[in-house]
């Protein structure tokens, strides 16, 4: 075949890229475990009619046909999608096992997901999502949405992303206000308080006079509290100070409150937080506390994390099952990062040492070095072929692999063993049997170009 | 929504099972690792023309649709299709990037696949594969032949699984042996004796009379051949003495030899080697080592484990790519002994500890503990709700969280902790900056049911 081009809108990584994006999901999977919450995937393939409940996003999924179905077969059976995100398995999955999973369950998920944009439009059509939940069996205590917002949190203060910021809101505190003030049709205000990053002041100004009929007063009071930001519990004096009042507001003031301080003390260098007012996930079904999450320098990328409490995450009739949980864009904070080079991994493989092969016969003695130095931990590979040293170096190098082991038969028999540190020429003596390389040569490592 | 039923073909593990799998997967990534070999993903839909080239699996594929495309969209475009293994989609990866990869290129891939099968025949649909192959540019070193099988051997050896013996061959070996002895059509010897675990000998003889053309003698010779099993290099004289003789023969035996002997040392109480001369896996494109892999009781799966040289894995017309690899069926393999209690997770949680909850106002002094905990790698959560302790202690249980942790007000505002082994109803005081649980209890493990 001729060399084939990629498929836009399916990214993949070169090894190097791919050892970052592992780097990834490895800090997601240690924080959440050690946070208690348990790894499940889901099949890639849901009913179409399942799929299709979610009505905003129908037009985005990928419908699956067997190549050779039966004609009468795709009418008959019922049609299979690929799933747009893990909340909906997620809910899927909670229904079937609720008799053998233990509430409140705590679970995360860390998988692909395909949308079936149109080619043209560039935009991602398959790509890998981290999402963590806590599920409840008829009621889940409000500590959770603290708790999904700290253990996010705890893993992307450790990330080596540029500098993040979580943003959190509350949908009883928006609702409460809006009715508070007297709007005569809340889902319209929040409609048009969702559209404040994408249009001018003045148009959303319009659009709260004209489609959620306020009056001018009422409108410039929406926009006030949208404008309120601030990186502490600061900001319910200064919604207080707007002077308007309803049992919800207050609900929802609370709740807010407890979760940015829940995380407060997670702030560094890296990753700040912010109540931000404006934040209302419109087109989703929260019903309380709202993440998102912005990465400096890719505003144009929206929210990187996103997620918040739904009293009704699934609900089977009998039983409803309130959840709260949030996610994170692995390819789409990954993409841009590796394609500046702005991420990068220390070498291309994981091997820490190449064992050089002095000629063909005696690669079973290289082999055995291999073994030894893997026995202890260290990742190692042994050359492809027993060229001159110089080439075998050079193919160490052109990998990053930091050191090469040489045998050196001497009198009688013996074999010396030698290890070179490729980067700074220093050879010496070495045991297979102890040598070990430095701690930070033993693994790649992930580090900011 | 009414509770769904399963999707017949879509495996899904509950969080034990998912425990489990991990653990499979770690092992398979930490010794691949080990050796060097760098991971990659592919994306999981390719265009469907090249999927279909190799013919045999064509009737097996998903096509995908986008729900709303444009009338006119299919048929202008390429149509998609997703991957029903990962070796295909690991040749395009080669010639899509070949300039940009490094030479032998040593990769892993652990991935789904999809097979359109027929919902009735209760196949698998989609399923999760362990792959890892070294592939060249131009040409590839026979020794890597032994070290794949090493690799795969070395990470079988230490799985928690019922006994599990690779089987090997050779294409050559084979190949020169019908030609050696007049076969006027070998890859017509090779389908009758590929069917030999299908048929009876009766039936496989009378195909090599009538569709392979041998007269009694040769397919005599064939079926001795075939019925070569040997758990060392003693099968190469059994050869000779069949008396058939060629230089392709010859050249596969000295290979089959150099892997056996490769492979010989890793055999122990759960992991067998032999070389079995009637393996051929006749519908795919090997041209030297094949291998295979029986798990003691569960024969009936076929081989769970299987791969072997191409001398062309992919091409580009100017360059070719030959490949050595093997291939475990992770999801093949798991879900009948998951389905049947023979392989079980120690707990459904990561969690080592559950800290109880005294009362609701005093949630972020369990908080402190869990945070001290996990800052020291111990996988923790906090109890749900400030229930009396024994409800507490039960939730513990029923997720087989080993210890429970309990804080109580002392004199004078002090809190004194006490940490709780449930299964022994032992409790003693306990320090959260010093205290570690024992070793098998800090992580979830596999064992056998």
């Amino acid at each position: 075949m001729a060399r084939p081009a990629p498929l836009s809108g399916f990214p993949e990584w070169l090894p190097e890229g791919r050892i970052v994006e592992q780097h990834v999901v490895d800090t997601f999977r240690r924080t959440f475990e050690l946070w208690g919450f348990a790894s499940i995937e889901t099949r890639a393939a849901e009913p179409l009619d399942e799929l299709l409940r979610k009505g905003e996003i129908d037009k985005e999924v990928y419908v699956l046909r067997r190549l050779h179905a039966a004609a009468d077969e795709e009418d008959a059976g019922r049609q299979l999608g690929l799933h747009f995100d893990l909340t909906v398995p997620f809910a899927r999955y909670v229904l079937e096992n609720a008799g053998k999973l233990h509430f409140p369950f705590r679970r995360y998920q860390i998988q692909k997901v395909w949308r079936g944009e149109r080619p043209q439009e560039g935009r991602y059509r398959e790509f890998l999502q981290a999402d963590v939940d806590v599920v409840g069996n008829g009621e889940l205590p409000f500590h959770h949405d603290v708790e999904v917002a700290q253990v996010m949190a705890e893993a992307l203060q450790v990330m080596p992303l540029p500098r993040l910021t979580l943003q959190l809101n509350n949908r009883k505190l928006i609702e409460g206000f809006y009715r508070g003030l007297g709007a005569p049709d809340v889902p319209a205000v929040m409609r048009a308080i969702d559209k404040i990053d994408k249009l001018r002041p003045d148009a959303v100004r319009e659009l709260l006079l004209t489609e959620a009929k306020l009056d001018d007063g009422q409108a410039g009071l929406c926009l006030q509290l949208a404008a309120i930001s601030s990186p502490d519990a600061g900001f319910a004096d200064r919604v207080r100070a707007l002077g308007v009042s309803d049992p919800l507001l207050d609900e929802g003031l609370e709740e807010l409150v407890r979760v940015v301080e829940g995380v407060a003390g997670l702030r560094g260098e890296r990753f700040a937080v912010s109540a931000d007012l404006r934040i209302a996930r419109g087109l989703d079904y929260y019903t309380g506390t709202v993440y998102e999450t912005r990465m400096a320098g890719f505003e144009y990328l929206g929210s990187v994390c996103s997620g918040g409490r739904y009293d009704a995450l699934a609900s089977d009739g009998a039983t409803t099952y309130p959840g709260v949980g949030i996610s994170f864009g692995v390819s789409r904070v990954l993409a841009p990062l590796l394609s500046r080079g702005l991420l990068r991994a220390t070498r291309s493989v994981p091997s820490a040492v190449l064992v050089a092969v002095t000629n063909e016969d005696d690669r079973a003695a290289s082999a055995a070095v291999a073994s030894e130095l893997r026995s202890r931990g260290i990742p190692v590979e042994v050359a492809p072929s027993a060229a001159k040293f110089g080439k075998q170096i050079r193919h160490a190098d052109r990998r990053g692999i930091p050191f090469v082991w040489f045998l050196q038969s001497g009198d009688g028999g013996a074999v010396g063993h030698e290890v070179k540190d490729i980067r700074s020429g220093e050879q010496v003596a070495a045991d297979p049997g102890t040598w070990v390389p430095p701690a930070e040569d033993l693994h790649p490592r992930v580090v900011q170009g």
